[in-house]
């Protein structure tokens, strides 16, 4: 299996990059759950590229058309299908890449996992542009959840070394995760825009790209959710979140940190607040034992620089195999942050919604 | 579902800290293959309790007793299950846990998920004690990938900020792994094990606990392994090794230190070395696109500092409901860390089969 | 879950008989598999409503746009994604059956699983016309087998009490059922197509349906194929083929016959021929314990009656709660046997093609 | 996979017929629920051999040793593992099997499945007493549906042509389905015990076995459980039902009888009674669209004649591959419907407890 996921909602992602379309088949959602369509496209819109100068040039008009599963505002309970058109492609900026993989792309072990039967343009079915369909179906996903009471949104915590203020994973409200997860470019701390984009441009300036970090919240999600062992809610969330492209790492609540940590630093104490059992702190993310606490969850997740820059790279023929010389030509965006963001969302919104119908609170 | 993992090859583990037995039952193994029974079992010695002053003194005689699918040294195809009988147990010493909730502990959202049904003596089902069938089922796949050319190993890469020296991602070779994964504390430099243990023995002597880092490695895992999205081979490993209790956060290769390199830096470009494609730095951890390169397969998994310590910490009395003080008493280890390395080895061992039968390589 | 299926090769449905569309998502085919897109539409024209007399008259386009996947004649490995938009609806036809429930249909079920907020235009996601994705998916799949040596056919056994002559267990043929698999209302003896016809339009004339038996076969399936208990081939086959609507029974071999049977009649008797092993008769229809034994696979099928009949019916009035009268209107086929054969020699095909991966022989 | 079953409620069956153990892992159980264990000892009994003259002579203490997940009378949540120990085996009798396949046993295809490395002593994994754990795990989810007013029962329904009378697929009830549900050899006509066991015995003096057929029903499982296509109650049901040797074939409400009806015969018409709406007929089993109705449920399921029997039989010798002579010696039982009764219906609850979970109902 690949490009599906899910054990109560499953999705099922198809398309490749310069195919005839792309899309998504959300399976078992309840029934009689009003979407709000425009609210799915603005999360659409904040994935999408071309939103500013550091972003991708190419223009995407990524309007899902629905198939099947909703009508009259609200989904019927069969599976909802949205597909997207491809259009404004390119292909011709890829001819090369067949022969010669870029380094730090899938190229290479796809051509082994495939047998060259793969389709490359455009980076085939592994081309960021399937986050769109991945956003759709969480944006689907989010509203229900919310209609729970359960908010989702994220910031750009870091860019190339560029800090964002993180969240206080005590404090955090749902009201500031609604907040930011209606815009481009999320911060706490939205003074730290300028210098983010100012790393972005140099790094563009000289053919290359930089990475970062983004931390995604979730508030109201009830504790009980999540079991212990191989059905816990860090090893669902990764099992989802790792299928958004260049995520290397994944850390729940202060994550790595806790290397550094006496138990009486981590451990976070408990207490009654208005009748209601907290921590003190968050170290734990709002999980201990695979389970919720009721506390906020949050993650982060490190998002690796764009692999295509236009630098002269080292790579090999992989026909004739030998060493040789590649530069990536094509419309590339030299950060992928921002826009990681309301991916990642939509990633815990499935893996959300899918720990809530497994312990039936749909 | 919660303790069973696997869409090839899946285990089922169960168990509780003090009830009559834990164990685990393997599913789908390829039947014939030999599994020598003595290296399974120092693989369960090297997560034992008891083997040094840092340990918890609670000496287990953790051995498996094999109740199916093995016969004559080797496996019949039909599910393995093995069982450990459960001895030597004090359950009087968790009394006051099932209503004071442990900081750091599951105890307070297993509760709510169990509606305290839950065994809490000793953890239950949350225990640590639980990743000794864990363990078992790794060391009896890692034979198995063994005899396809694949070594797994790891070592101790940080406790309480004293750092080992990290694995060279391109250079990490079967026989260092062979060597770590025979031996209680692993570490490439052995100088530091002096300083990591007087770190440990002094948060003992604190009533306090540390945590730390453990990195994994494979090598021999063919290039093609693995698939785009959702079953890559970061999305299987995570889901199975966030079921080893403690650790908190996971990243691949490089991992979070991608966040600070620019793409020119975080790339690993290709060469050809003796006929065979390459990558000249494997910042991707062995990864890209969730399909294996060929190169070593590297994990580092954060494991927070025991939560179990003496020191008195606030929590809640759950019926009353109020603010309350609690010490922990029992037998615990103020550091885990050397014991998770071969239990996250065998997570990976499990994970890898499964990835490699999916592609049909077993 | 509902529509999605398969452990290996998933399959993913979606549509509505009078929405957008309707489609299939095939993940995890296998990369560079030729597909003839010609015997693909052949398959799916068997199925096809409006093909005689005695079946529906409402004519569809079914034409299956491919979103994805297939490059060049051939399966890029990525998901397989088709669509067949939905025209010539006539929505008008199904008003009253939102208040009446049509008895033999799961109009009355479906209300109370989907709370009301299914669309039952046309029957919704429960219609018939759910089959063509499904016929799709199979026509795919069984191109994939056929490379394999696998063929796969099937015929008309009973309709109303008219029996065609069963298959030979033993010595059916590959030429056999190709011949059989290509056309529409197949039989092994051609004579019977008049009084089975003759039959139909009684009953249409009755404003009435009739129902009846369709009997599959695949021959050469490995001998091994299939795993004890849980994931036999009888219950791997079984639970997909129930996904073809009105069946409402499966055996295996000689099935329900066994009853009757003492062992030394129903048990096959092993042979040696021109040094393959080989039983001289399949009572069992090519399975024992869950395992093929490389003889020809057989089930058979009870279709049961079309629900949908003109004559007036008892039914109740969901909103008043009280007895009322229904005549169902509208286009429908007094009897789908012929029809339901290639959808079931398609649902054979994709459960196959999962059992083959499981025991990797893809 | 193969020995594993459930999306919500997963078993886990290990065991070989003479090995050290059989038993079951049953993952995700609800906590909190009393389970009676004397009942499912009851339950247990009427699988077990040796209870009158017709069935084999070996005698089993098949008591099951509950080693996790039940604590105080009441599961924990945590996995539920039973382990029944394997005594008085008597190896020598099957030492021919292992070069001689018996025909309708799995000894040639397991021989092919597992390259001749399974255990072959009295039928390995495949033997009837792996239905001793199923029956377990049944009788466990039995009492917690019935808790939910949900009450299943069997009988059986023929033996070698004999018939007992079929249930009322309308009016049986949970007194008839308790009543029955707690003795051997279960008939809604107590007189036709005289008649059947006399054809178990002729069959038994002629070294020959016969075969029948079981009728399992549920009652009290309210409408709107189960799914459209491939999660229907039909395909769950039959995916676990077909893991109880020997069924080959399964039909639901009036089953192959449909094919000789018209649907003005086969709908079952909807009335008001009581405030309740019911179908006046229940040819449908209970199930419409995959989906229940409310009504009972029924499934039959034909049991074939035991494949041992003592005559001489022709087989072939796999090593040297030439035709040969069998005569099957060792304990088996000429019939063994009325011991498959309990298995069904074991197996009908823990399908019907993975249906309920799916919709959130438990």
């Amino acid at each position: 299996m690949s490009s599906a996921w899910g054990d109560y909602i499953k999705i099922s992602i198809f398309g490749e990059s310069h195919g005839e379309g792309i899309g998504v088949v959300l399976d078992n959602l309840p029934a009689g759950e009003a979407i709000d369509m425009d609210a799915v496209l603005r999360q659409m819109a904040r994935r999408a590229p071309g939103r500013d100068r550091s972003s991708t040039p190419r223009k995407e008009a990524d309007t899902p058309r629905i198939l099947s599963g909703f009508l009259d505002g609200k989904t019927t309970g069969a599976p909802l299908c949205a597909v997207i058109e491809n259009t404004n492609t390119r292909s011709a900026d890829y001819k090369n890449i067949e022969l010669l993989p870029r380094p730090g792309h899938s190229d290479y072990p796809g051509f082994v996992r495939y047998g060259g039967f793969n389709d490359v343009r455009g980076g085939g079915h592994f081309s960021g542009r399937l986050t769109a369909p991945l956003t759709f179906a969480g944006a689907v996903c989010r509203q229900i959840l919310l209609r729970r009471g359960i908010h989702i949104g994220g910031h750009v915590a870091a860019i190339a070394g560029v800090k964002d203020t993180p969240f206080d994973m005590v404090n955090v409200s749902a009201a500031q995760l609604d907040a930011l997860s209606e815009i481009y470019f999320p911060l706490n701390d939205r003074e730290k825009e300028t210098e983010m984009r100012e790393k972005i441009e140099a790094a563009r300036l000289s053919l290359d790209s930089v990475g970062g970090i983004a931390e995604i919240a979730a508030v109201g999600v009830p504790a009980g959710i999540g079991s212990p062992m191989f059905y816990g809610v860090e090893n669902v969330l990764s099992s989802i979140m790792y299928g958004v492209p260049a995520v290397k790492g994944l850390e729940f609540g202060i994550g790595f940190g806790a290397a550094d940590l006496r138990g009486s630093q981590d451990n976070d104490p408990y207490e009654m607040v208005d009748g209601e059992i907290r921590t003190k702190t968050n170290n734990c993310g709002g999980i201990l034992g695979g389970i919720t606490t009721g506390m906020p969850i949050v993650v982060r997740a490190v998002v690796k620089p764009t692999s295509s820059i236009a630098q002269e790279q080292d790579t090999v023929d992989l026909t004739k195999r030998v060493n040789a010389k590649l530069s990536v030509h094509g419309r590339h965006d030299p950060c992928i942050v921002p826009r990681a963001v309301p991916v990642l969302e939509s990633a815990m919104a499935i893996g959300l919604i899918n720990l809530l119908a497994e312990r039936g609170k749909l």
